[in-house]
């Protein structure tokens, strides 16, 4: 089975949270895209845009907000022809609202794919895996707390930990002791008791797979990617 | 040493031919570019457009150009804010004309950029390992031809085993005996007296590696990511 090229819509990608979590995406989605040959894959247009200003530091207020860039991104990415919008990044969506208003495309919000994706197990409690700022900015808690469901997040210190090896991976150090204590601050989270793991940033499955974990993990890029595949078919989005 | 994100060219890419190779491109920019932080990388605006009509088809005269679509995404990719243009497609350069007319932004060659890459060397002789169109087309003969280096090609025979491997590619085929099949080529080419090999077609660097061959092996598309990484630089081209 193929993609038909016919009527398939253009996507915009709104990109380089990081730069390299950004290329991962495109080639997930290529990945799990049915194709046999060049012309069956899905069209991505890509601002993989690594100057875009840490969402992190503006979320605690210490820093300009990045909201106007990616507004600027999401403009650029409609004059250069993308018919829909996704953003591969889960503290950016603390912005997703100028990204909305920035134009009339639709766009796919890479929280509520992944909630979904997730609660599609029906599990009771969720572990959630997040940067700081998107964890302040409460996105993936009020999603969840929308669906009735209870999220765990990391203990302070455990918190701190994931954000050094966050930095880590962003300076493109995948190596086994990243990947050892990512492992094990997923575990921590786990002993708390939830059924399933949200890795809820775009780094965490650069070092992180199923896998490695006895629970479920859900890769919130990886549900994107599906999202953005089945949009973009022509009876999609 | 960071690139200094002040007065940083953004550089568009006339991508998906094939995806994955664009992707790969993506990568290679990224892993040859000096970075520590997000903000280091050079901002790529991409179109991975799959659907680029068939290069090889055309340039044999059996299916319409893909110059008007190559024009359009240069067009597409000024709008969204590219300061310069790259196509990481070995055959597609037989259409560059159409891509140089469509803007008035700088293009880097990537026949160009290889020559000059293989011959720092100084080899007497090059052996090519290019696609049918891109041979068709004559666009490494001549490039080597103005700086006076004689071009060995593949055997009719080992040709035809050439595009077979390089479709295979294209379905996503990166396995043993594919990588086997390659190595086995570019043994026979190397067989013929040349002292370098260039890898002139993107699908090649997926499957070949310097360290499978006793010669030299120049990637384009790393020839390439190089001269993308300097011409963005605010000292750059």
């Amino acid at each position: 089975m193929s993609i038909p090229e016919e009527g398939r819509k253009i996507v915009g990608v709104i990109g380089g949270m990081g730069p390299a979590a950004t290329v991962h995406f495109m080639a997930r989605v290529m990945a799990l895209t049915p194709a046999k040959r060049d012309q069956d894959h899905v069209r991505l247009i890509v601002d993989n845009n690594g100057g875009v200003l840490d969402r992190n530091v503006a979320i605690r207020g210490q820093g300009p907000s990045p909201g106007p860039a990616l507004a600027d991104m999401a403009r650029g990415l409609e004059r250069a022809g993308a018919e829909l919008l996704v953003m591969p990044c889960n503290t950016a969506h603390a912005f997703a609202d100028e990204v909305r208003a920035a134009t009339p495309l639709p766009f796919i919000d890479l929280i509520e794919t992944a909630c979904d994706e997730t609660l599609a197990g029906s599990p009771a409690s969720v572990g959630v895996l997040a940067a700081d700022g998107c964890l302040e900015a409460g996105l993936y808690q009020r999603a969840f707390a929308r669906r009735e469901v209870q999220v765990r997040l990391c203990a302070p210190d455990a918190q701190a930990r994931f954000m050094d090896l966050l930095y880590r991976i962003k300076s493109g150090d995948l190596g086994e002791d990243v990947r050892g204590r990512m492992r094990g601050l997923a575990e921590e989270l786990l002993a708390a008791g939830p059924q399933v793991i949200v890795a809820g940033c775009t780094e965490v499955p650069l070092v992180l797979g199923p896998a490695d974990l006895a629970t479920p993990l859900i890769d919130s890029l990886d549900a994107l990617a599906r999202a953005t595949i089945a949009a973009a078919q022509p009876t999609g989005g």
